[in-house]
């Protein structure tokens, strides 16, 4: 079921528009060249309707926002919604300011998303519209319980219509009616900075080469990363640490065949 | 005759000033610290004409423009003309957009460029002025097959009086006479973002350490970007991909001798 | 005395706000996840006094500047003041521009810096006001001669109240009194983009994590960075260049051990 998912992604090369952030912009670009997909990068409100109609999908990442990138981000998503084409919201640390929260609630207001990305605080910011714990790489586990998480990616996947993911020690997958949870991954992932903005570029990438199978394919890539990031640590010398770490799983996507995915694919679902 | 190119830029360790997009900007950084110069960032209106009379070259690429950053390249542009320091223009992704369409018009028609590099659909539109084609990494081989591409070229250098290099499965080095093919370089290193703004930043330190021989040098830097995709390909081990090539190709730029490049350049010429 | 400053920043994990610029930004952020804290990159004026308020420290880079992040920097450095936080502030290329230097003179000004930490070049643009050299990453060991330097480093110390950490081939921690020279590090640092940026970072993480000693703190941070520079210059193999080496260098933060940076620290005191 899944190797198709990643074999769509190899045979049709989906070109992305990433609008992202400064931080990891390069990474999100590479994983995305590593995957079998192109990117396009460009975020000025002047340009990016066009950028967006000449790509296959389009991912939203609020990391580092400004009011002309907010501008930006709804111009796209807009152009991307009327063309019917795949988008992709990552409300990086949308807990951590009011103008992101207003920024997440007016995108969540105007645009239809395909998928949304976040971590228990982000995915739990964007269930209450009131929540302000900063949702960053920190340890969250304690504050979301898993239980919790799963109520939250639940309601935020019915009232928004999309597929929503959930990245914690446990990933969750669910369109509001099944749900699968993902064992893959390492903790160390988390010492890498934007491993998450990473997974939401792939994601990109996934749910555009296989649009009429959203859930699947978001289930794929997020099994895609985790295993990407147990390869990784498998590779590590002891010299080694979160950088050669970040390059290590950047190649294991670049290198990851359908097989293994589809062998290596490690989740259980409510049904 | 290329190594003296090499030597020129260990020797005299040219101060770039590159104006270049958020994707890209620290290989870009790197690459030049790699081939012996060093590298100015700064892109705001109020201090490029500072930085860039302080600095020996100019680099402008026009990824992830904005109407700011376009003012910035232009007064950049203008203080390096009447200092007579070369400029080396990336027209990034210029057939994306309206907005980038007319900003690469402008700069035309206001800047005497020294070299201009991009790809075939690149060099398309600056030539015809209305190509729509993205430009981006795709592989656009069978767009612009490779006598167009040549002729491109070729118009693009006597139309601007600069050296123009095209990039592509051989690459183009022309000055609108002498024509080089340039037969360096591998495949895998499409799965890089910002190969090519990598070369870019290169050149302008090849270019400003050897002035008066701008073909040349040129000829030179395009060799020694290929040969690095060559050498780092060598030394992929299986768990590889092209997260590590990256830092391979940046790698084999910072250890490549004056020797190895005179030997490992491979290119034919029109005369 | 060293090993402390290590160890307080593996058990409270810092979370700093970086404001920082878009070339070395990647690199900040994995540095700071390396030592063992966090980071927060927003630079908005309309968000960062709710990002300084829910971090634990503040780092301000003056690099890639323009207004509106110049007012960023005003806007999170009267917050981190009023909150009593670590505040650290590195004047990348300070004497290059004008707009640079009256932006350095406001921050000063109205600020109130636990540390500063900067090269020779530009330690003296911020003593004298006045200097224009670009004080970037070329060698200007030769025009600023260890005396002179360690003379404006104890000037500025005592001029701001901040620690000042000067860094060249011996760096310089001092507090306008107690003065220390340091001996770690290694030339190939220079050759990787942001290097200083990296360790105001980490030094935004080591004085944040033992606020009352700031001094030592400083003192550990940059003994840490140099460490890391020697380590990872013993890993390089034949074919490894600055782009490994810029890897290697954040691996070694990541495996550093108290034990390890007490033991491999090398510095003198004046007194």
């Amino acid at each position: 079921m899944l190797k198709e998912m990643l074999e769509n992604v190899r045979s049709r090369v989906p070109l992305i528009h990433n609008i992202t952030n400064y931080v990891t912009v390069n990474d999100c670009a590479n994983i995305l060249l590593a995957c079998g997909g192109y990117a396009i990068m460009g975020e000025d409100p002047d340009e990016v309707v066009e950028l967006t109609a000449m790509c296959d999908g389009l991912v939203l990442n609020m990391g580092t926002p400004n009011p002309r990138k907010l501008s930006a981000l709804l111009k796209a998503g807009q152009e991307a919604n009327r063309l019917g084409h795949p988008v992709i919201l990552d409300p990086v640390g949308v807990g951590s300011s009011a103008f992101r929260r207003e920024a997440a609630a007016e995108l969540l207001d105007k645009l239809q998303f395909t998928a949304i990305r976040g971590n228990a605080a982000e995915i739990a910011t964007l269930v209450s519209g009131t929540e302000a714990h900063p949702g960053v790489d920190a340890d969250i586990e304690g504050l979301y319980p898993h239980k919790a998480a799963e109520e939250n990616a639940l309601r935020l996947a019915r009232k928004t219509c999309a597929v929503v993911i959930l990245s914690g020690d446990t990933d969750i997958v669910t369109d509001g009616e099944r749900l699968y949870r993902v064992h893959n991954g390492h903790p160390m992932m988390r010492t890498v900075t934007g491993s998450g903005c990473q997974l939401s570029a792939l994601l990109g990438s996934y749910i555009t080469a296989s649009p009429r199978q959203t859930l699947t394919a978001a289930l794929a890539g997020v099994c895609a990363m985790g295993l990407a990031g147990e390869l990784a640590h498998e590779r590590l010398g002891s010299l080694d640490g979160n950088a050669s770490y970040r390059n290590y799983m950047i190649d294991a996507i670049y290198n990851l065949t359908p097989e293994t995915l589809e062998k290596g694919a490690k989740y259980e679902t409510n049904e």
